[in-house]
């Protein structure tokens, strides 16, 4: 297949926000490329559109999708399949990008559904830091389906890249470096450039654990501190997911915090995103509104990712006495619980 | 001397904004360490204030300098000194905090004025990149003085640091980690913590090189690109610093760029500081007015660094034939002098 003996069928599954726009990254490529098939199948959790229209049909007439990405086309090679089994059917590459709490019931549907040699990627931030270990979600993939999964994150926000504004992402492999070059070829256009690092765990590690950074930053925001603060707690917030992942994982390397899945998608959520934006009005409010009020109010309904993987982070360092050694990561949980008041998080000893 | 059998003496030669609030941390530490006299005498550049009084006998009889720093109490531990002789007279550890383009002709004045053994730290930003290679300014010192001199450099806007809001720096050292630390003792406070790397090079080169990328940073600004695109020309212009640093120097080390004087500082600078804002008007007016334009009508006299050493930057990589290493700091150079128009800034090939 890789060697152009045969052609390369890509199914994209999800069709939100990110997978519309990666559907359309992908479609403007396998147009293009000779190795892969032109159309791109794009899977729909199917839903009854306020017209009474069912959003696949939407997409399929409209190109485009009127939900979660209205007014830029997909591309004409882009189908929308509600049918899960059919979206695969032949595909032997697999884009993932669902909501994290997802993956486990639509892989366990695609069981002994998929071609032999088929490939997996996933492009889905969220994953659970447990007790255990991490819980990666591409190696979630690969233990219920059976296939190989790459991952692909980055400083990625779906509606810059829909209207082509410069940007980067990294692919982290675990070991098929040829895999995970086919996979850039199918994403890197002239502004989006993609690079790819046998580190799977680091980059899969870093789109889940900056958003814990993403609050401190907040926090700083909303109590009036300055770029010059903001950017020392960027910093120690990257060293700490850089020494917290390779505590995790001694395979991660340090380079992979220098790749767009790094300090880019720090950056990015620090400057914007909600994480930040509920903790700016969370240290405005002194700490006297809980993260799930002010969640209520802010995300209709939405949870903050970093609130949630604080916690879990805080698990794994208490139970494994790393507390001390990660003052930014517990301080953030400790603050969010209420424990300890939002100035806290300039409060530090140096480590 | 280190070791408590005699009490250092420190004197700081430069009392511009940084240099006023470098001597009030010092200050706050030198009357607390037993191993330091409490004075801290600084070189004041005699001016005539407005009012008819001279700028060194106005700090000392408000403590406070009321040009460069108004409105903080320096320490009554601070002497201003207009005579540089005396005001060195038996200090051993020497702080340079000059603009830049003043350092060479005090050093040749405080030749042979210097008690044996004296060190010496730079605050200064601003070497310059020339084709014989950088011209360090700790070396400088070095090499006129004959002392051995360390850097301290990071996310440090003075005004912030003045009103104590949390900082960190980064010293660079070349061999002896106990002055370093000797260094360190004295600048950290609760709200400024300071670390010690043993990359005297990449620490410095990071406080001037970081200015291009600042200068890129407000192009992208002045374009409307959006955080993403912004995040994703720090990341390749931090790697670009990266990358020439360590062909500059080989000595240099991937960890400096973690540091505060790496990932922090420019941060602090892509977000605030003159290279990012007048690089934002460069591009909101098409590239149409010059940046010496632009510099003339919006920082009254003073000059850009970033433009400059952009240029000195692209004479060493035409000159070495590095150019295609560097599409980031090559085309922030062609664009500063109208060769390529502001949108090239995100015209990239894979690196």
């Amino acid at each position: 297949m890789e060697n152009g003996h045969a052609k390369n069928l890509v199914a994209v599954i999800g069709s939100g926000n990110w997978g519309s726009v990666a559907s359309r990254l992908i479609a403007s490529n396998t147009a293009k490329l000779p190795s892969f098939h032109d159309e791109v199948r794009m899977w729909v959790f199917e839903e009854i559109l306020p017209t009474g229209k069912k959003l696949s049909e939407s997409i399929n007439q409209a190109n485009e999708n009127c939900k979660y990405l209205p007014g830029i086309k997909l591309g004409a090679n882009v189908i929308a399949d509600p049918d899960l089994e059919n979206a695969v059917k032949d595909a032997n590459m697999l884009v993932f990008v669902t909501p994290h709490q997802f993956v486990e019931g639509i892989c366990k549907k695609l069981v002994g559904k998929l071609r032999p040699g088929t490939e997996g990627i996933s492009l889905i931030k969220g994953m659970e830091v447990k007790m255990e270990g991490p819980c990666m979600i591409s190696k979630l993939i690969t233990n219920i389906l059976g296939i190989n999964c790459c991952v692909l994150m980055g400083a990625n926000i779906a509606n810059e890249i829909a209207v082509e504004k410069f940007s980067e992402a990294t692919i982290g492999y675990k070991k098929d470096k040829e895999v995970a070059t086919r996979w850039a070829k199918l994403f890197t256009t002239p502004y989006f450039l993609v690079s790819v690092v046998e580190d799977i765990e680091g980059v899969e590690l870093c789109g889940t654990l900056k958003n814990v950074v993403a609050i401190a930053a907040g926090l700083v925001d909303g109590l009036d501190m300055g770029n010059n603060t903001k950017a020392a707690i960027m910093r120690i917030g990257l060293r700490e997911m850089r020494a917290f992942s390779k505590l995790l994982s001694p395979t991660v390397r340090d380079n992979t915090f220098f790749e767009s899945c790094g300090v880019a998608d720090l950056i990015t959520t620090c400057l914007g995103g909600r994480n930040r934006r509920v903790a700016e009005a969370f240290a405005r409010n002194g700490g006297k509104r809980s993260f799930d009020e002010l969640e209520a109010e802010m995300l209709h309904g939405q949870k903050l990712q970093g609130v949630s993987t604080a916690k879990e982070v805080y698990e794994v360092l208490t139970y494994r006495g790393w507390q001390e050694l990660f003052p930014l990561l517990s301080t953030v949980h400790e603050i969010c619980i209420g424990q300890l008041p939002p100035t806290s998080i300039v409060e530090y000893r140096i480590h």
